[in-house]
């Protein structure tokens, strides 16, 4: 059911200064500009590789998920991990079946399509999102 | 520099209940059979997907780096991302100038090419693996 690994999501305290480092540091040449998507609560960058990518996050808004995450490593760190999956209902409906506490109804991401995300608890710790794999990718 | 997002390496207290959830909840369908590899002090599977891996980490040994990951989370969770290389010793080079720090020699690793490890101090509280690109993946 989950197809490709889309990218690993880090925390971030300073994007400006994760952007340096990527860049400089690593040599990403592919680095998006930070946009606020504020209903999640965060800004964020994509780190584009030749296959992957890294979604750097900056906490935005007092109410952040991700300022929780900072307080308990302040340096950041790796925050979730996203597969895409072809129809975000369906793979709603299934993971529930399958027992999964799902965090909340599909909303869009940071790729303009629907995400879901399942409770670490249920998935060894790892925070997983599922989004619906972008239309152009499929042309 | 980087070039593809090759895996994320996720810390698993219980292999074989990690590879039953990737592949009975999550629905992958391309998982390696569990092996040792001691000088890391791991057990390891690879969930492949179509684009990207999740390198599933066991603890092998009293000695193994992952014990201590898990005795501060428990259930496991994301342990490193692993970017590939076209040149280890040329990457180690070029990282050590501009002042990371690099944790090992280059040595084998699960995919059979050398492989270093970053000091998590340095970037962003991640534990980044570089390795070398397979030589297959050239072919």
């Amino acid at each position: 059911m989950i197809g490709p690994l889309n990218h690993v999501g880090v925390a971030v305290p300073d994007i400006g200064k994760a952007i340096d480092f990527y860049r400089d540091v690593l040599g990403a040449t592919d680095i998006t500009e930070p946009k606020v998507l504020a209903p999640q609560g965060v800004t964020y960058a994509f780190v584009t590789l030749p296959s992957g990518q890294v979604e750097l996050i900056e906490p935005y808004g007092e109410t952040s998920p991700i300022l929780k995450y900072l307080e308990r490593n302040p340096k950041g760190g790796q925050h979730h991990i996203c597969f895409e999956v072809k129809d975000i209902h369906e793979a709603k409906a299934t993971m529930e079946a399958r027992g999964m506490r799902v965090l909340n109804e599909p909303r869009i991401g940071a790729h303009g399509t629907l995400v879901i995300f399942l409770h670490p608890g249920d998935s060894g710790g790892v925070l997983i999102e599922l989004m619906e794999t972008p239309q152009a990718e499929h042309e």
